[in-house]
């Protein structure tokens, strides 16, 4: 049982019959289809030779089948992460140099071993301080910043840029350059793609296709676009009138290597190695998630890291790059009914089919066309609406999406997500810092207490009572002493302060200081200070301190009871 | 009234009386009589000439009177700051060379605009994201790797080392040169200072003087320190013996300088800026929080900021280093009666008298004795009591403040603030991403519900109840998604899912994701999703979502209207 749990595969291998096979099968076809335009492009987005993109959907996969816990997951190179591979090796080394690639398979083995560590130290709560509207600003900037990159092949022109700003500022200024026959090829392209996704599916529905073929069959259109820009680049002879294609791709299976261990490389990539790992695991967990609970199946975020480790320290021996859970591929392959993880294995196995024989049918392969399947791969994945719905329901997690958007689109990928992560936890620390508090009074002929400023209630002239809507703890310790303070002061003929403590969940240390320090200031300012409504958790730990043989007042289970004794 | 709320001498200059006058005075030459021997030992500790201590302690204090909300806190050169000055400085220069000095005025600057900034932009509440244990913990280990660190001035060596591990090994390796001269100076200079703290005041006392001029004058004890080893230098030639003393000081005001703009010096140091400028600010903000709270005044931590970015300007330009509100000075200051920041202002004209007319006088001063008065200082404010406390009330504020400790004698100060900030806030967000939540029922008789596993209560077999006992939001929206699916999964028979919500605070964007989530998947699993209790500004919020027009179920006001319904 313990076994198993670090090798899932032992759990779901265990009833592997024919119907399964059979339903992995068909899925491993579909989305190795669809898996070989996009490994290419994937590997172009990162700056990497064409193959590196195949080689990176081989080993990962079968890795990902014996560790990771999602059962329709679908581990490969994805647009984010490409990307920062691409910003992140192009920072030590020049592109299409034996260093960036060597810089590549570096950040593979260091995002590798960090997840791997990270799930063994059960550390998978971390993907939790991303907040959901970062998570999706993040998406949706990046989505932009990579669409917009596509751009040049899109144009066929030599644009350049970093920063969405210079990306922006180069199209413009060299799109004199433009290649007709470029996009003559790309905007075809970029319509069909665009329409296939839904439109491929419906359109064979309505041909008479049962509804589940038609929608597996739709899903394959991409191939019909590589098929015929080949054909045309060799019709019409457009790779000699300036349309680039992709090349000669090496046939054969990835090659086996161990990377060096160059100390200097890795702490250069150790920073983005950890933010690339992080961004993947939030992304390939989301995905995982999502699918698992439309089959009622849970994963375990901690073996997930694991499966993500392994795969990625597989994609770094086999002449990959960093690799992840990709939301496309993993819906298709769920889509397409695949039962369990050895569907990714046999996808695996395609791709290795395909590496071996038909790579020389691609070099004719427009990239353009490549170009075109990343820019409706990413933008799909945009999502507007959700910005100004986030504003409009709570203003700190729309400003902490916009600052996330904001900082990826002019500073970049890593800086986009750091802004992400220390907008989210910096804003929930702010507002945690002010918590609601409400002076509160006896509501009439019930034993009940509201907020003087929303009920019309009865106060006791001797007695202030304060309802704190918040647990106590170090960011908002010093607010209550001060909140404390500021009461007494105005109330000179109060002899008597209660905290009201219904909403108080906790109270760290920090926060006990500060009720030490509440409790001293208001026996000097003539006061006693009493507590109500504890909750029993909270009341076991405070017996364990010091605090109720200092408190100068008496804790009260209900403030009714307070009320009663004190308010005479 | 706006005005004097960014120039609160406005204020308190207004009351000002000859009774306050003379107060301030008697407070203004105690300091100063205490200041002289520490603002030299304290520009030693930050490697720099003894004549910038004086310097420190003259401008900043002016300028804190004229910005600053703290009426009694004495504003100079303290131990950490002074230790985190030589580590920055250090790492860009050697000491005792132009650069180093450059470097610390540099310091000073950028932590002047820093303060100013975040008090311009009212940022003081950041102050709160140091938990108290880690706060006390880090206090603690500088001071003994502060106290290490001046061991080798107590015997007379030439250690080094700049961690805990280096600085201890060192001294045990060089122990054998100890100069025995020196060790006779300083071993009765440390007895006398430790003693003098208390005991010279109730000698005072016992010998028939009042307990309040016994206490002001016990203060000024350090005094006969120094004047009495500057005699047994002199009559016994200790110089010629191997006695390092402080050397020809510079007679003279403060020049005034306006540091060089250099931008590859700036950007190397606005690392350690942000950190010194963050210790201490939360420093000087909590002494004077605690002084002014005993005469029930109040603080405003915004303005302190501008108080505090005023007095490390003036420290940059007046050849002086970064500076802060120190604990030890500015108790001095106000138990010898300073009424307003004007005490400030007449100690700095004191250390200006000192540094024209006493500073030849101080040439003699052995070094030794000036480290024991550190070594005094910073081994007062060490808490190790604390430690074993809050160990026993909260485990993971006892690892907050454990591991700062580790951190800052291992490897530094500025490591060991990063790690406690880390550790505050990690472990924070840890706790508040597994939030306690209970199945509850009925307690029979009562209207009440509670937890399953700690009472007897009724449950009706089609009803899931789950109360949560923390607000919902990001770090913890997943687990609730989990806990909640978890939940219904193990109770196939049930048709109703209700989310008991009384200790729900505040309810974020991706928790509301978290519930169209869990709304979602409940109805797949044929389920109703409904909540109970939700609070009025949580209610509130929800309306303007689209949350309730999805919710399968309803929102019931209390549980037991709930569970009568639902319950059936």
């Amino acid at each position: 049982m313990k076994l198993s749990r670090y090798l899932p595969i032992l759990e779901w291998g265990r009833e592997y019959r024919r119907e399964t096979l059979v339903s992995d099968l068909m899925a491993a076809v579909i989305v190795t289809i669809m898996l070989i335009p996009q490994s290419l492009a994937y590997a172009m987005l990162a700056g990497l030779p064409p193959e590196t993109g195949l080689y990176a959907s081989m080993a990962p996969l079968v890795l990902y089948a014996i560790f990771g816990t999602g059962r329709t997951l679908a581990v490969g190179p994805v647009a984010v992460i490409s990307l920062m591979t691409a910003v992140a090796a192009g920072r030590v080394a020049d592109e299409g140099s034996m260093g960036y690639a060597t810089a590549a398979l570096t950040l593979a083995a260091l995002s590798g071993v960090i997840l791997m560590a990270m799930g063994v130290f059960r550390m998978g709560f971390v993907a939790n301080f991303l907040s959901h509207p970062v998570i999706s600003g993040f998406i949706t900037a990046a989505g932009l910043l990579i669409a917009a990159g596509q751009m040049r092949h899109v144009l066929g022109t030599q644009a350049g840029g970093h920063t969405g700003v210079e990306i922006a500022a180069s199209l413009v200024t060299t799109i004199g350059e433009a290649n007709l026959w470029t996009l003559a090829v790309a905007i075809p392209a970029l319509v069909f793609l665009a329409w296939a996704r839904k439109g491929a599916a419906d359109l064979l529905w309505r041909l008479g296709l049962p509804r589940f073929y038609a929608s597996l069959i739709g899903r394959a259109a991409p191939l019909l676009a590589v098929a015929a820009s080949i054909a045309a680049v060799k019709l019409f002879d457009l790779s000699a009138r300036g349309v680039a294609t992709v090349g000669d791709i090496p046939a054969g299976l990835p090659p086996f290597t161990i990377p060096a261990f160059d100390p200097a490389l890795i702490s250069a990539l150790i920073g983005p190695a950890l933010l690339l790992s992080a961004v993947g695991f939030v992304e390939s967990v989301s995905v995982a998630q999502t699918l698992a609970a439309k089959r009622r199946q849970r994963i375990d975020p901690d073996q997930e890291l694991i499966g993500l480790g392994a795969a990625n320290i597989g994609a770094s021996v086999s002449g990959g790059f960093p690799v992840t859970g990709g939301f496309a591929r993993s819906v298709v392959n769920f889509d397409a009914g695949a039962a369990t993880p050895a569907a990714g294995a046999f996808t695996a196995i395609g791709i290795g089919l395909a590496s071996l024989f038909l790579t020389p049918w691609l070099s004719d392969l427009p990239v353009a066309v490549l170009a075109a399947t990343i820019i409706v791969a990413v933008l799909s994945l945009a999502d507007f609406p959700i910005i100004k719905r986030t504003w409009a329901y709570s203003k700190s997690d729309g400003a902490a999406m916009t600052g996330t958007i904001l900082a990826t689109l002019l500073v970049g990928v890593e800086a986009g997500i750091l802004t992400g992560v220390a907008l989210s936890i910096g804003l929930h620390l702010y507002k945690t810092s002010r918590p609601h508090t409400a002076v509160v009074g006896l509501v009439p002929g019930t034993e009940h207490f509201r907020n003087v400023d929303r009920h019309a209630v009865t106060l006791a002239p001797k007695l202030i009572t304060l309802r704190v809507d918040e647990s106590l703890y170090f960011p908002n310790a010093r607010y209550l002493e001060d909140r404390v303070l500021e009461l007494a002061a105005t109330q000179p003929e109060a002899r008597h302060f209660v905290l009201m403590c219904p909403a108080v969940n906790a109270i760290d240390a920090s926060a006990l200081e500060s009720l030490e320090v509440i409790n001293q200031r208001l026996k000097e300012a003539g006061l006693s200070f009493h507590l109500s409504e504890v909750k029993g958790p909270v009341m076991d730990r405070l017996k364990r301190s010091g605090f109720l043989n200092h408190l100068t007042g008496k804790v009260f289970l209900s403030q009714y009871e307070a009320f009663m004794e004190l308010g005479g």
